[in-house]
């Protein structure tokens, strides 16, 4: 049978700039009781990653510092909307207000991207296979709106150990028959996946993903294989 | 701990014209070894549903046959390249060729939509109820491309029994900060975690989702919550 399985991990603390998340992996681990095996996915929600990295600035509550800063994040303005912008990051996301959280410019910061997130993930991945000796696939998610469907779902930002973007032309279906153009985008199901466990108003940033056939696991980056550029794009 | 499983059943045959799904769930079930419980959520590709529903129609391989067959389907066209349409289909869905199989002309056929998956959703959920005596949620999927990135996802095209669209607004996440506009189209989220299991080469139509916390359970369409209207609409 072909199964997965998906866990949050508990105990979890606040993380602040200078952390190593793999620290934060391990006490999220041993709270929660679960040894990392060979094979597994590590899901990491991209606010801890910023934090960690340093991407908080600040901010004060007003619409024309927010827009300063979506502006100083972004390579070109999509669409506008009111006080909304649909921004190009620099990394070439396409996403409300160039990805920055803004929810807690009350307090004066707000939270700004990390600036390679595969490279994020790279680093956790190897600090995973040197500090526990794992070799597990890496991803770094963020939470997107959709043109055309409402609500937002969680997407791959960074990732690593994992094949992005699996190329299943010229393999056959269930029936024999030859599949056509299928390219699919599993490192964001995976994402989407782990945001049923992790949730907004969750208190875990990191979840576990265990089962994942063996033929999903090698190299891509996001930048590379999943942010389409702007002459291959029918809506830009 | 907060976790999910997730698992592809074996065992299911080609799906005809005029078949109950719920007899391909009984048959799938019984090969897994799975009994369903109250809470599981029964992922269905809509190929199935299509098949079952008798929604397979004759077309040669011709690109006239082809275009004529995806202009019958659709509202409007949206974007062309090449042989390319992104169509908004009559039920306000926008994807590829308005979401028509169109792999198996070679044979002479082409797979359309379900005519109303939420319609199709209901029904198989109705069927459990009252076949096998368990309250679950149907997704029904399919698999859609993305604006601005690269590679499909499975996304829902019709739901029951589960809300599609979570609103978080005015709850609060980890650090008791109050979540300002998120609304979580968790419906696309399970649809993508399934295809994880089912895959496009996969021999399995049908996957079990367990664990969901209870507060995913209740009312609500694909239709009325996550198609968005044109006049709600920045891309079309």
């Amino acid at each position: 049978m072909n199964g997965i399985t998906l866990v949050a991990l508990d105990g979890i603390g606040e993380v602040q700039a200078g952390d190593f998340i793999i620290q934060h992996l391990i006490t999220g681990l041993a709270a929660s009781k679960i040894e990392l095996a060979d094979g597994d996915v590590v899901i990491v929600t991209s606010k801890i990653v910023s934090k960690a990295e340093g991407r908080v600035v600040p901010c004060d509550g007003s619409d024309e510092a927010k827009q300063a800063l979506i502006e100083s994040q972004s390579r070109r303005i999509i669409r506008r909307r009111g006080t909304l912008r649909i921004t190009e990051t620099h990394h070439g996301f396409i996403c409300a207000n160039a990805g920055i959280d803004l929810s807690n410019t009350d307090s004066g910061t707000a939270v700004l991207l990390p600036l390679d997130p595969d490279k994020s993930a790279r680093r956790l991945r190897n600090d995973i296979a040197r500090e526990l000796g794992r070799e597990v696939a890496v991803v770094v998610t963020d939470t997107f709106g959709r043109t055309w469907r409402h609500g937002v779902t969680d997407i791959a930002l960074g990732c690593a150990g994992i094949i992005p973007v699996r190329d299943l032309r010229g393999t056959t279906d269930a029936y024999g028959r030859v599949l056509e153009a299928t390219e699919v985008a599993v490192v964001d199901e995976i994402a989407g996946a782990a945001d049923l466990v992790l949730g907004k108003a969750s208190h875990s940033p990191i979840a576990i993903m265990r089962g994942l056939r063996p033929e999903f696991f090698g190299e891509g980056s996001i930048a590379e294989r999943v942010t389409r550029r702007a002459h291959d794009d029918l809506f830009r």
